[in-house]
């Protein structure tokens, strides 16, 4: 698939159908990661590949937590909202189906002894977590960039036995996706690029 | 151009011809980069397209910083091992010349207020930057992320007018490359790769 075809139809998916992801496929999304850029080529990751129910379980439950605590209070004007309504659903979906994804990734980082270094911690692995991402699309399969168990963040590395100095920075739940890729809603760029000095704007 | 193909020869390019990047090309870096995830679709980035030249020697005269004093303490060891000093020529080679090159691109983030979220800032920016990378490497552009600038962030801020409340997280030069792309040099994914728990590997 071309770069700009999966970049433009990378919609997060958060319906997954059951059906198991070949090994092989999991392999090549994580070295699709690998090949991301990181400060001085440290490449301070690891990827944990959760596929274990009861593990799954209990990440699930962490991440209804975060979801409940996050995204609770604004049900009633989020379901009101025609804008956002189907996508809340399909976000508190995910927050009561986790444990059903085929694979759930954990993006690891190494954050102490931090290296000395210019570069906030998240530019060392979310170039990577993209190009997971945007390989995954290739192949077909669907991801989401989540964040929310991380309420629970210590817990999480408890039960993954996650030595100290290691964070976890993303959860990507991996399958086959039960709702279509795209269209994405975006700003036009237009309003978000500036020549030359902030709020200086030029028509494309 | 196929996506893991862009992925999978991603190099970082610090020399560059003189030769001008049509605006169109850069629109298309840049459409590229706003298609990215951020937290709740909130889009909070903005990006600086210097070209201005004294705008580009105040930069560089701040990166240059960054770079003596981070990497100039290591300068005679970096070159004294073969592996490390071709990497080290290049990097000081960008070091002393970002001025000149066509395009210098700040990836701008809101960081203040910061939404009520679980996720660390840097999730809501590089994810775009590294859709930006490969947009650009799939046209044939070289890119590098940096953030060596970021010695001097609050001058770069003054300097740009970027005001309270964002933060700039990267730095991506621009260019037609003057050197390959190509190859990587990256740990072998089954080292990095542990599966259910910490430290359990598979073979491939």
């Amino acid at each position: 698939m071309n770069v700009f075809e999966a970049i433009y139809t990378l919609r997060a998916i958060r319906r997954f159908r059951p059906d198991p992801v070949p090994p092989e496929l999991i392999w090549r999304v994580l070295e699709a990661a690998t090949m991301a850029p990181s400060g001085g080529n440290r490449q301070l990751w690891r990827f944990i590949v959760v596929q274990d129910r009861p593990l799954k379980e209990q990440i699930a439950q962490f991440y209804r937590e975060g979801w409940d605590r996050l995204y609770g209070p604004i049900r009633e004007q989020a379901l009101a909202d025609p804008n956002m309504a189907p996508i809340y659903r399909s976000a508190e979906h995910l927050a009561h189906h986790l444990a059903e994804v085929p694979v759930l990734i954990l993006a690891c980082l190494q954050t102490s002894p931090w290296p000395v270094s210019t570069s906030p911690p998240g530019s060392y692995i979310y170039p990577a977590v993209q190009n997971l991402l945007l390989a995954a699309r290739a192949l077909g399969l669907g991801t989401v960039l989540t964040t929310l168990y991380r309420v629970h963040e210590e817990e999480v590395r408890q039960l993954l036995g996650i030595p100290e100095g290691w964070e976890t920075m993303a959860l990507i739940p991996l399958g086959w996706p039960a709702q279509p890729f795209g269209p994405l809603r975006r700003i036009p760029v237009e309003e978000v690029t500036y020549w030359d000095r902030w709020g200086q704007k030029r028509k494309r």
